[in-house]
């Protein structure tokens, strides 16, 4: 099945706004196994939108339409969709009802420009939107179907997953249910994996899982897509491949699915009635800022601290008869753990302290990162070395922070070797 | 001029990475005053390039493709090209030259397969890259002119600005100068800012300067393009539009250009040749992340605080004789921001603590953020109600102490209403 998508709006074609909307329409429908061909971005522009719909029902199977639904006189989709099918825009009264509804319910009267949502083309099919007053539409108009969608990321989000892909898998005659399983992993690079995974598919002769990639670093997905005729089928098929992902990526697995590392730690945190001290430099309060804001992480995140000179930790920590000025050291900052834990007064303390290089800001610039996690029983260190640019370097060691104290907290061993990091003998011991 | 973009890559096409680029380009045509009239995305497919050149060529005068020009067999742009011309690929030899030179430099040898990134179609205009090895070449196509750019951003930035935007205004016939200036704010939203400056273009008469805006929560960037003959010109015709958008906006305007709100504070703070303590809550570190891995934060930032139960400050900032549990009050922000100078040792303090409301996260959640700004000499205070969910209260809170601290520093009013609070007369007043 050939799919294109329209994007429609002045915002997104004069750049105003970052089109998000595209890429995230793309991404699900190759999710479930369909793939868009062709993309195309117009304006509030009559002859523009005219011309793409008539273009893109010349050349596709299906057309997704995103934007142009709204009440303001700049909104032309009803209008044009209607134009080149050749067919009038009628009043669709079960939609007129249901916005009246929805703004009775929030205690407001329907102005009288929103009765322009109602009108589609004659012979359109509705698709609901349950979280907005723009109704989606389906029509034919050439020989491709088109669907029209809102473009109010929330309610498009909505309206693709449970409306619109299901009719496209329906039209493409695919298995009736598509599943889609994902592992967040940091440390691994995506060739990395996709080499560590050889094979994996195969597990499942019929050709009904797909392995794929999403590479946003520091952290990597692997996604695999499953087809099967129900979701008892769709489990049957993942089973064997999902234990062999899990089994050959291992503790490189800080996340499935929706989870986040920083849902992750701050769950086994909660999980096991523990409070959390933080010490950071270079990073700054990022590590702090994953966790802190978290529904639930105000009852973890005991306080975290951020210096660029350590020295300033003396006081703040009540460090006496340590120096911590000079070379850093694993002693040095194991030592500031077991302060960070004491004076703070949290069952935990993650110290991830930074060394970072001098000069430009180059792609050979990096940082040497210096991890401790105190405990009552222990204190865990890792060292490691990131090349790669100042931001580069930030966001690894915020990662490498986090995920040292997910292993910590999981009981795996904190050293593990990454591919972001540079090892020298001594660095790879740490 | 009528102007398209064509976005070529899998990667855009399937939505693995968000075409940022797109954006980019349409933007910075816009600010000289271009328009881009139609976007197309196709992937590295040949048949899907050819018929997207042969359909842009119909209908643009320039056309600006982006991406396909690396040294792997999937990099299609240079040979599509030949053939929706119909003319041959030829060696370059000045690129093939300069790109030996680059690989010199960085003391390797040239991979045999970076020879094809000088193989252009006949006839073409090369179009240099100072900084990566994919050149960038002009060439009609049908009626339109064609403009071959690389994926890679950075490359891009720099061809779009200093080769492709120069080489569109003079076919455009546009005067020789184009002039960005921008101004940043927070607290006035974009029709409050838009109905300040009513008439502000018209203070040049004839009507070489436009007004624009571009809304990033909680930031708003105020556009003024100005066309001119030359710099001179372009100065002369900005000059009083400039001075009145300043004097509107007042004490909103918190950077200009490529300043940033942590940047300018940053300098000031260096300039002052002080040193900042900061304490948040719900803002977890975001504030101190902004100021604390810049260049030179080193020697601002002495020390950032993040706690989520403020009774935890008690023993970080030895606060002793004043009760920190219960409703946060204005002489307890207060007392904090002493304390926390005064222990952390700092020349100024900035407290921000944040009384979240209870409830689910929707778009009536809020909460109610406490300021102070504690110096050797006195203590500034502000108060402030944001609703808009978690997400919002969070971003608009930081930014908010951020921008307080600008003010204190540059010796403004701390206080003055802005267009994202709710106030009642308590809270207005602070």
């Amino acid at each position: 099945m050939r799919i294109e998508i329209i994007c429609t709006g002045d915002e997104v074609l004069t750049g105003k706004i970052v089109n998000t909307n595209f890429s995230y329409m793309s991404q699900k429908l190759e999710d479930v196994g369909l793939s868009v061909h062709w993309g195309t971005t117009v304006g509030d522009d009559r002859q523009s939108l005219l011309a793409a719909f008539r273009l893109a029902s010349q050349r596709a199977d299906a057309v997704i339409v995103n934007g142009g639904l709204g009440p303001t006189i700049d909104d032309l989709s009803q209008e044009i969709a209607a134009q080149a099918a050749g067919v009038e825009l009628v009043l669709n009264e079960d939609w007129l009802t249901t916005m009246e509804a929805f703004f009775t319910k929030r205690s407001r009267i329907m102005p009288p420009n929103n009765r322009k949502q109602a009108m589609l083309p004659a012979g359109a099919e509705l698709i609901d939107n349950p979280v907005g007053t723009a109704c989606g539409f389906a029509l034919d108009i050439g020989q491709a179907r088109f669907f029209f969608t809102p473009g109010v990321p929330r309610e498009l989000r909505r309206m693709l997953e449970e409306q619109v892909i299901p009719r496209l898998l329906a039209r493409g005659g695919s298995p009736a249910t598509i599943f889609l399983k994902r592992f967040h992993s940091y440390g691994l690079g995506e060739s990395h994996v996709d080499s560590l995974l050889t094979g994996v598919e195969a597990l499942e002769p019929d050709g009904s899982v797909k392995l794929g990639f999403r590479a946003h670093y520091p952290q990597l997905e692997t996604k695999l897509t499953v087809r099967g005729t129900d979701m008892d089928d769709v489990r049957r098929k993942l089973e064997p491949v999902q234990t062999e992902v899990r089994k050959r990526l291992g503790n490189f697995i800080m996340a499935e699915d929706d989870q986040t590392l920083e849902g992750v730690v701050l769950a086994e945190l909660t999980r096991q009635v523990a409070t959390l001290a933080l010490v950071e430099t270079f990073t700054s309060g990022q590590i702090a800022a994953r966790i802190g804001h978290l529904p639930g992480g105000e009852h973890v995140l005991r306080c975290g601290v951020t210096v660029r000179d350590r020295t300033a930790l003396h006081k703040v920590l009540d460090i006496k008869g340590f120096a911590l000025a000079g070379e850093l050291t694993q002693e040095m900052t194991e030592e500031v753990a077991r302060a960070a834990r004491t004076h703070i007064g949290a069952g935990l303390a993650l110290v991830v302290l930074i060394d970072l290089d001098e000069g430009p800001d180059r792609i050979d610039f990096g940082g040497t990162i210096w991890i401790a996690i105190a405990s009552a029983e222990d204190v865990a260190f890792r060292r490691s070395r990131i090349l790669g640019g100042r931001e580069w370097v930030r966001l690894g060691a915020v990662e490498l922070g986090l995920d040292c104290l997910r292993r910590y907290l999981h009981r795996l061993p904190v050293m593990e070797r990454i591919d972001f990091e540079k090892t020298d003998d001594t660095a790879a011991q740490g």
